[in-house]
């Protein structure tokens, strides 16, 4: 096939300690299949050798004057993130975008372009156990944990890692519509849709360790996740007015107690959804979420897929 | 966490012109979560630069010693390939094989191993693309072109491209069990089971240009899919007897005309799955499969999964 007449040129920008999957993701899944669209180029600070968290350098093409003229620029992720990359780098992103350069992200590589401020005001995701750190360092960013890319027109953030394929692939679909994004899919062997987002694949909660006024509930209410556990419940528990119990948990979980509690719940029918062959109706009923159409609300609503579609996933079952 | 005991050595080959995102994978896979369990190293055929089909070069930190001396070699996809690798690497992989290291490949790095004779009477897999090529290269190999990878002990083939994820998360369930394994997949945002095989990413068949005796009679049952055809009906318009028919559909097709007949309507379901929003009674009618039901059953056995699912996959919704 020759060349699309609006080829273009797309600078993948390898930062020190950069993750060598990702850096090589976009060279994967741009360039199969797509009639050469796609010029893509490695790019460093400056041509030659770049450190990798694999422990062998990739040997960058071109210097960030690459990445200034590009038409599209992906910043994998490094190994220094949350710390920004340095100013040269900042304002090579800065100059891109200015120049009407699509930014995109994979991954922790979401720290450079908030770095440059090219994700205030935006929302925005990366791996979900930066999420927080990136919402908290850069407040203006309205971070979302849930999905697996975020398209904003000019600036496209992935989730952690493996994401960076959907967010390929969303690029190719952009540009040159679905059936060459799924041509593409099924050259890489991979669904060119994934199911469910990114949240499906965050850690559960665990207890937390330090000392809090609501340490100590919050235990108790783990225990008895499977009791009908009220708000009041919690509230005699930490000797504490139902309103002082909201702001206690606001404070220390983001969430009103009853959302909290419920997020627990989720949580504790995934883990018995991964390691026990029980029905989902006694699994709802071990979570006390009841009945299985109302774990099945929730669950999709935290987890984004349906019980069964999660254990056929995660189920610790030998292949 | 401090490494396992009984820490490993990986040994990645880059051949000339590897895959860069594939040669990233075990370095990502393995070595997130894993309690530094694997110690994953770059090889080439000596140290230094290796071309990658990404236009950059990867810079190999051991040569050949580090391959025959390693507890498990990955051979990650190279574009040379189906051409064999030069005879000293051929003699690396069957001296470390021969010594009990695990030998494992990933896409078409299945090539090497079978022209190291290590994939002789053995199931294995590679690309969907090039599953028939290998077969006919190499008779003595059971070429599977519907599974992820193949896990023959000693010696692991996985699919195509991003299969080599779902290979290195098989060999870390293998090593460190189910619960490590999901840690680990949870962290690269990857599935730790995918459903249905590679056989739901091959691409559809289109009618063959070239000419055979039976490409009029494929061209017009194609036509006509949606109506009750028969092997009769078939006979009929190739002007053959039911025996010559099937004679022929063999050596053409290397199927029965009855097999044929329902494997091309599986794929008209596929491609009406993908392109139109019909239920799937409508589906099943105009591929000629007759009801939902029957759909399904063939659909399955063929592809890997449900038609519900293949489409929520595969179709061509913008996102």
């Amino acid at each position: 096939m020759s060349p699309t007449v609006d080829a273009q040129d797309v600078a993948v920008l390898a930062l020190p300690q950069a993750l060598p999957m990702e850096v090589g993701m976009p060279f994967q899944v741009l360039t199969s299949r797509t009639a050469e669209h796609y010029r893509v180029t490695l790019c460093g600070r400056r041509p030659g050798p770049v450190p990798t968290t694999g422990g062998f350098p990739v040997v960058a093409q071109a210097g960030l004057e690459a990445v200034v003229a590009a038409d599209t620029v992906i910043v994998p992720a490094y190994r220094t993130a949350p710390e920004p990359p340095p100013d040269d780098v900042l304002d090579a992103l800065r100059t891109a975008h200015a120049r009407g350069a699509r930014i995109m992200s994979i991954c922790v590589g979401a720290f450079a372009l908030a770095a440059a401020g090219l994700l205030d005001g935006r929302r925005a995701t990366t791996h979900w156990a930066h999420a927080d750190q990136l919402a908290a360092q850069y407040p203006l960013v309205r971070v979302d944990a849930d999905v697996l890319f975020v398209d904003e027109g000019d600036v496209i953030t992935s989730a952690g890692v493996a994401s960076g394929i959907d967010a390929c692939l969303h690029l190719v679909r952009t540009d040159l519509g679905a059936a060459v994004a799924n041509r593409v899919a099924r050259a890489i062997v991979a669904a060119p849709h994934r199911d469910g987002g990114q949240a499906q694949f965050i850690a559960r909660d665990t207890p937390t360790h330090t000392a809090s006024a609501l340490a100590a509930t919050r235990a108790w209410a783990l225990e008895h996740l499977h009791e009908p556990l009220t708000v009041a419940d919690l509230a005699r528990h930490a000797r504490m007015s139902a309103r002082t119990l909201a702001r206690a948990f606001d404070a220390e979980t983001g969430r009103s107690p009853l959302r909290w509690l419920t997020a627990a719940r989720v949580d504790r029918a995934r883990d018995l959804l991964e390691r026990t062959a029980w029905s989902t109706d006694r699994v709802a009923h071990e979570s006390g979420l009841g009945t299985a159409a109302n774990m099945r609300l929730h669950f999709h609503r935290q987890v984004g897929v349906s019980p069964s579609d999660y254990r056929r996933t995660f189920a610790n079952a030998p292949t």
